[in-house]
């Protein structure tokens, strides 16, 4: 027999409900805690406190030209707007700098050390000669020339990098919450540290339901179709940076499909921080979820929003595992994809220091109708700064999707945009 | 004593280095052939060949709602603008529709296959009663409604999903050189595929040079600093998509440098598609890249931008290895995050299909001075649609770099930027 379909038990604005996810998991940057790896694992990863600089950036003043360490005082002597000084022999990068003799002028390389007594450099090619003598060492130490003439015109400090010049030892690097990229680890290593504390990586627990959904690469009963949902949702999280375990396609049964989330959470019931279903949630007769999960602290209902109107989301209480924010997509792929989009992708970009992805505004290029009082998610491309659909607002249009680079947000409201029209438009990237 | 420096063998605006880098690197996906990869591990990945269609999608027509599934012409045989008919025994999603009874509604599920004979959906809320009759099967197969009644007014077609009508059977799902996202991995899903044709991930080799340069995490000597290139390329390299390889650092010795180089290609020479070494190459005393890899078949001088003006690059032929293609950056951590932006990002970035930074034409916020004739890149944040520099121009200064999210590209010409010029600017998204 058709069993009892409980009734909804929201009505939500697309706000409300992105309002009801973010509650739902607000508790998640605690939650993941912190975790030292090393750098080059740190790609991509958010910082989980303050780096605060155990030493300067530079370490010690230092060069930033080739060219010649002085005194500037030096340089200006005489009655002549330049001076003639004795080369001292060259300060190679990597070492511990002598002191520069009073009066005297040391070949200096991009990133050496400035000898104590040295001020400024004066950059090779405003020197006479342009070039560096040949130091071979001994009692006669240059192979060339043994004295340079240098202008006057460099003040104390030219083309010197103090220590500390671009961040002070104690001062903060990187505030916490950073996402790591290559910039800040690149700062991080140039600090001398070789890993760095970030937060754990979030986990979710997808599963797909349905009679009719089978695995891709297997073949089709009739009236069955792939399951596309738990690629797309996996594939999803995992570009958010979440790590996924999938628990399968959990059939139109209620009780196997409890069953079926409690075995895939029982083993580790405090790594999974988020659990994520696709189907079974809208008004049909065979809504294994809801009919599952309506007593285990999940409420559902409808959001006016097209695709992705039914919508289910709660802090799950199975018998035997610990609570675990639940969200339940409906089933249709597009719905699916449009529902992490709107109420998962931007909570946690938020809550995780994920850029999001870029919002825009843009005209329509055609006229589009929809249901009036709605927000209707339409895919399609931004072509010359105007927005096209791609295909229909089918849910079942994916690869319209697989080509789509925007998501276009029309807002409730009336039933027929024309073209010209603004509106918000959500950029995906180019798949091509 | 000093070695000799040899002379520049090329002076290039940055255009020209960048058509340099393409040709260089115009075998790139060629040599990286095709394997195939399960879905999951596909992400990001970029598609090898044109994938085909092997079955329709949907595969079979199904419903577009919960409702009744009916021959549209039943239900405007009479008088008035209604039918009242028998109800069939429904439709489950999942399995194989009988035929539909002439003068009959079925009960159908969103996605069920839409039973022969059958041409139109009629959602259930426009049915009157509104509601499924409870199916107990037998001789009296519903216990309570057995007829219901529906409005005249849905076309043949309404809330059917043809066979195909998202993309029919043999019909090119995704181009060869598609990356693969959420969405066309979602795509292949629906479609049953299991495992997709990928370009091999490209790899390269990452050296740093330098005397100066100690590993983080180890101890600095006076006149040392932390090496941060090592870091910055291989983070970037990866946020391209590429695995990496490092060879540590190699002190300020050519023929140690040309060994070491030689050891890493040796043991698996076509495996390294590209060699990206860091520092020794600008007109300093020092510049072990230039001295070892001169006669190598790479060319060396410099570029009209700044930072990152002294550049190498070209195809290095060393003794018992395979020819690879070689970058030289400058070793400033500035100069070699710049180079990469502006020299390899774009390059790869068009030749393996992964989409680029965005480009924005900005007002700047300030005044900028920079050398006349050359392109400098500048740091700095994008705040209220203007470019606003983060610290000086400086190639030192990673900490500024760290916070940036935006590279504004000064043009050649003119010295002196008045507040509010528009200059074109790379946006690299939010690090916080």
């Amino acid at each position: 027999m058709l069993p009892e379909v409980r009734p909804a038990t929201f009505r939500r604005s697309v706000a409300e409900h992105q309002a009801a996810v973010r509650t739902l998991l607000a508790g998640l940057p605690d939650a993941l805690g912190t975790q030292t790896v090393p750098l080059a694992a740190a790609l991509g990863r958010t910082l989980a406190s303050d780096l605060t600089a155990p030493r300067p950036l530079p370490p010690f003043a230092n060069s930033q030209m080739d060219g010649y360490a002085v005194r500037a005082a030096d340089l200006s002597t005489g009655p002549v707007p330049w001076a003639t000084l004795p080369v001292a022999p060259p300060i190679p990068a990597g070492t511990a700098a002598p002191p520069l003799p009073p009066g005297h002028a040391a070949p200096i390389m991009t990133g050496a050390m400035l000898p104590a007594g040295a001020d400024t450099v004066v950059p090779i090619e405003a020197a006479d000669p342009p070039q560096f003598p040949a130091f071979v060492g001994g009692d006669a130490p240059f192979r060339d020339h043994t004295t340079v003439t240098l202008p006057a015109s460099f003040a104390a400090g030219t083309y010197v990098r103090p220590a500390g010049s671009d961040l002070p030892a104690g001062a903060t690097a990187l505030a916490a919450g950073t996402r790591l990229g290559a910039a800040q680890l690149g700062l991080a290593a140039a600090l001398g540290l070789a890993a760095l504390p970030v937060r754990r990586r979030p986990r979710a627990l997808v599963l797909s339901t349905g009679d009719e959904v089978a695995a891709p690469g297997t073949e089709l009963a009739p009236g069955q179709i792939h399951d596309a949902n738990t690629t797309l949702l996996t594939a999803s999280l995992a570009e958010a940076g979440w790590d996924t375990a999938t628990a399968g396609i959990c059939a139109d049964n209620a009780a196997a499909f409890e069953a079926a989330l409690a075995d895939a959470l029982a083993p580790d019931p405090d790594v999974t921080d988020l659990v994520l279903t696709s189907g079974g949630i809208s008004q049909g007769a065979y809504e294994v979820v809801r009919q599952a999960l309506a007593g285990r602290g999940i409420a559902f209902g409808s959001v006016a929003m097209q695709p992705g109107g039914p919508q289910g989301a709660g802090l799950l209480a199975l018998p035997g595992t610990a609570p675990v924010p639940l969200l339940a997509f409906p089933g249709n792929p597009v719905s699916s994809f449009v529902s992490f989009e709107v109420f998962l992708r931007p909570v946690l970009c938020e809550l995780l220091g994920v850029p999001p992805r870029p919002l825009v505004q843009a005209p329509l290029a055609v006229a589009l109708d929809k249901p009036p009082g709605k927000l209707q998610v339409r895919r399609g491309i931004l072509e010359d700064g105007r927005f096209t659909p791609l295909g229909g607002p089918g849910s079942h249009l994916l690869h319209a999707l697989a080509h789509a680079t925007a998501l276009a947000l029309l807002p409730p409201g009336p039933g027929h945009l024309d073209p010209g029209t603004d509106v918000p438009v959500l950029t995906m990237g180019d798949p091509q």
